[in-house]
């Protein structure tokens, strides 16, 4: 996982609406405090239809945000509020260098003496709580608009269920209350994951926060903050006092930076001390690469490419050079005590998976997996979410496997994968050979896929890399949720196609993934606005439209039907009287 | 399937290496005239690889190639005198507009009375053709590389076995001696295909022979030219004779040309005279859309796209405007007559494939894919060889049942399918949509998988547009491939990985699929060559570089076995004494 180049030329936030839409808010039946932002496109026809939207209240016109003072928090802090669970205690004196935004700096809410404030602490009690009730009004969405009654709503009591059983997470810091709740488990919309990071020395709050807007923009549903060096801090508040999704961090690299990137002079109580440090920030989810014991370490000597994560090489260095167990591993409850006072989830790390296909499916990768399951049984003695980090690159016949043994070794605790690539051999074009990858475990039960950019092995992604890696693993997530019949999931692809066949071109750039594009390429070749509602395009012409065609062909049927007792009837007669026997009509 | 666009700039005719490589000949053992060329990619060590090659002699420097002229045809020509089946006629009279390029045209070869040229019929016979000899050597080049005993040999025999049998076809027309033979089966490596079609009116023999040479250069195996309006035949000319990969058409868009684009007025005499224009022109393969018949379009009345098969729309149009059944179809075996004097290869068409999810599998769809089942054993009656062309739009979970039911219906000749597209909401990015479902159906068991470039549905591609879709889909055919577990077929991933974890840069970027891009990617982020060698890259930095640090691991890892009895077995040890119990040692 790359984090963002330095050298991409950042604009101002970007806060237009995606074209012919606009925000709209789901309300709850009863709460008024459960508003859930949506994306309303309105149609050629006059229809308006709503798609879960990730971007948070910068595509929202009326809202007025200023980034130095980051996102206004009234719903979720009342929630915290009423829990009254939690209380804010002084922040701790932080560095000059971290001094620099004192508008972005919030006094930590920490748990009571004794409290757990952890959504799965809640689920367990069986508590719905208004995280709850708002994931299951966002995840029903698509199918509020849809008449058929068979399809099974999704209710706030099944996401409490799915959470209390550990198949699902809510990351949602109760020091981020910026947030706009959302889920990661198999059973809800698939979701991604875009790396972004800081930028060079002293960059704005404006051009660390349009990274973040701008992955949300196009479907972004968590960033993770990969920054490094100097300013690690300060870039961290930026993030999140403007993220409406959750954040993630690998809070070795800040550990590192703290012992000057010389993994052996590692301790337990640099690495406390930053676990702390993020969590009063509010980061809602860690990887921690505790799984990778110093036993595992051996098994990775014969592989061709070695450890690739960088947290895993980190860790299999200091294990060595001390010849000591992963210190990860050994003050894991010692980590769980912590998270569980701000509710930051756990995404276990995979620092053994394969950075190669000959590499995939190891015994290394494998024994891994083992300890990731072990842990996760600790993590939920102490009801401490979690999920799962995966592979990868795996070719696909071994993808499958990735996914029932994650499931078996887990428990179920929900499967966050990298990819998976399915070949090594097209660097430049790595969000493809893993969106395939990302599409196939997606459909076989993995809840969050971490995005790939063009740039991945090769360089530091840029603007159009970010947006190139988001779309392939939208496509991935969607094809996805339509292969496992999420409910509703279809609905966006029917709509588009109806739109593609009456030859409503604004309605079809304007469902789209990426409606600029689509409209672009269109342009190239037909630029004239007149071409957008002619009932042709450019690829046959008017004479040769399968589409106009077919409606010739439908209205002929129609007719044709009416006039002579179906011809339905007639194929179904020919077909019954088995259309095998090959004849020679009298022409 | 679109065809390119007018408006792509074309430069001259590429024809210099992609770096590093050379083109170079593989000899049979016993032949001297069978030469099968391969890229040679020299590596910075000082070994020496192949590829996979089809990019025919426009990469062979010592090549003297005018494309006015058209390609040398030696050996192949001999093979069919050899062969003494066939005689040269004289070329029908034609219309002015084909009389621009006489450099072009040639005498036509036809089979002598009462002779079935055919690959398939010499194939049954038992005889194996020099076109057998030289796909063996060719599908095994990458074998040839390789230690491993254990790999199958893929041998002429095994080559004549499977055509045989129908499961594999060599599209050889015997009037396009310029070919380099390549065979399209299950049983070897999975193809691609790339559609072009004619510019402006009166573009150059250059730029149209351009885009076949750009399409091969990035890998496409064949190539299908959809041309149409009034040069078509003369564009033919210029494709054809300049061409080292199979060429398709679709004869039909010819046959609506002469009766001015009027469907009623298409009539099997045109369509006749077009195919045998055609063949003698040395078209490869050709698409029919005879499955279609009058019965099965009321099957479509309800769908959501109705029929978006170019050539299905025009034939179902046909069939109610004269409430007749499909003249293709009733008159299939005269077109088996013609077929076999030229070995020109069906390439069934899918007239009622899926345009969208919604329609995806459904009875229109079945209908005919029994259809076309009914014809494979008819043309299989002549000795014809056929493959079968697929859909489409298909969600993920709808995939597999296409090529069980394909195989099962049509007894095993060779898939050909176009994607599928596995979600329709991404227009822009269909090389990904489709990408995904066209390596899991190539892995399923797909022969060719036909390719989709980002305009899909939007506008005619150009350039850019035609590289990035061969890209996309030979990214699929090779995951595929590697799934499949075809000999040899990881071989590259194996190299590229190795030069990636030993830093060796300019490897990585001359074994991968774009040479060019990957190494634009990496110099924009660390343009000076010295990065080139440096044992690191942008993306961690020296400090954090995980590769670096796995080479630290695995010295280390290599001294502290020798030193104390191996780590190995101490993890096999711990491994098997159960690594369940949490244990915290001392610290």
């Amino acid at each position: 996982m790359t984090s963002t180049s330095a050298s991409s030329d950042t604009p101002a936030i970007s806060r237009n609406p995606l074209p012919a839409s606009r925000k709209v808010y789901l309300a709850h039946s009863e709460r008024a405090d459960i508003r859930v932002p949506v994306r309303e496109v309105a149609l050629s026809d006059g229809r308006a239809v709503t798609l879960y939207d990730t971007s948070g209240p910068y595509t929202d016109t009326a809202a007025d945000i200023d980034v130095s003072r980051g996102l206004p928090t009234d719903a979720r802090r009342q929630w915290l509020d009423d829990r009254g669970d939690s209380a804010f205690g002084e922040a701790p004196a932080k560095p000059p260098a971290d001094r620099l935004r004192a508008s972005l700096q919030r006094r930590p809410r920490r748990a009571l003496p004794g409290r757990n404030v952890s959504q799965l602490h809640y689920a367990r009690k069986g508590v719905v709580t208004a995280e709850m009730e708002y994931i299951a009004l966002r995840e029903n969405q698509a199918r509020e608009q849809l008449a058929d009654a068979a399809l099974p709503a999704i209710t706030a009591e099944f996401v409490r269920e799915e959470v209390a059983r550990g198949r699902a997470i809510i990351p949602a810091n109760i020091n981020h209350p910026e947030l706009e709740p959302m889920i990661i488990g198999r059973n809800f919309l698939v979701k991604i994951n875009a790396n972004i990071g800081n930028s060079a020395l002293g960059s704005s709050i404006e051009e660390e926060t349009e990274k973040l807007v701008w992955a949300t923009r196009w479907g972004a549903d968590t960033v993770m903050d990969l920054s490094t060096g100097k300013h690690i801090h300060a870039t961290r508040d930026a993030i999140i006092r403007n993220s409406p999704v959750p954040i993630g961090t690998v809070p070795l690299y800040q550990a590192l930076e703290k012992v000057d990137g010389i993994a052996e002079d590692l301790s337990w109580e640099v690495f406390r001390d930053t676990l702390v440090e993020q969590a009063e920030q509010g980061v809602d989810y860690f990887t921690i690469h505790a799984g990778l014991r110093l036993a595992h370490v051996p098994l990775t000597v014969d592989r061709v490419t070695g450890i690739v994560s960088r947290g895993g090489s980190i860790m299999a260095k200091w294990c060595i050079a001390h010849h000591r167990e992963n210190f990860l591993y050994t003050h894991f409850e010692d980590i769980c005590e912590i998270l569980k006072r701000y509710d930051v989830s756990f995404s276990l790390g995979d620092g053994l998976r394969p950075g190669s296909i000959a590499d995939a499916n190891d015994a290394a990768q494998f024994a891994e997996l083992e300890t990731l399951g072990e842990l996760t049984r600790i993590a939920w003695k102490h009801d401490v979410q979690v999920m799962i980090e995966g592979p990868g690159h795996v070719p696909m016949h071994l993808i499958e496997e990735n996914m029932t043994r994650q499931l078996a070794c887990c428990d179920e605790a929900p499967f966050y994968t990298l990819g998976p690539l399915t070949t090594d051999i097209a660097p430049g074009y790595d969000h493809i050979t893993s969106g395939i990858g990302a599409a196939m475990i997606g459909w076989y039960g993995c809840a969050m896929l971490c995005y790939v950019t063009p740039k991945e092995h090769l360089g530091l992604p840029n603007r159009q890399d970010v947006k190139d890696g988001i779309i392939a693993y939208k496509i991935a997530a969607h094809a996805a949720d339509v292969a496992k019949g999420h409910p509703g999931a279809r609905y966006r692809d029917d709509l588009l196609s109806q739109a593609r066949f009456d030859f409503r071109w604004e309605d079809q750039f304007n469902l789209s993934l990426d409606p600029e594009t689509a409209r672009a390429y269109h342009d190239e070749t037909l630029p004239k606005d007149s071409a957008k509602v002619a009932h042709f395009c450019s690829m046959c012409g008017p004479k040769f439209c399968s589409m106009k065609i077919s409606q010739d062909v439908r209205d002929y049927s129609a007719t044709e039907q009416a006039r002579q007792d179906g011809m339905r009837e007639k194929s179904r007669e020919f077909r019954q009287n088995g259309a095998e026997i090959y004849v020679h009509p009298v022409d």
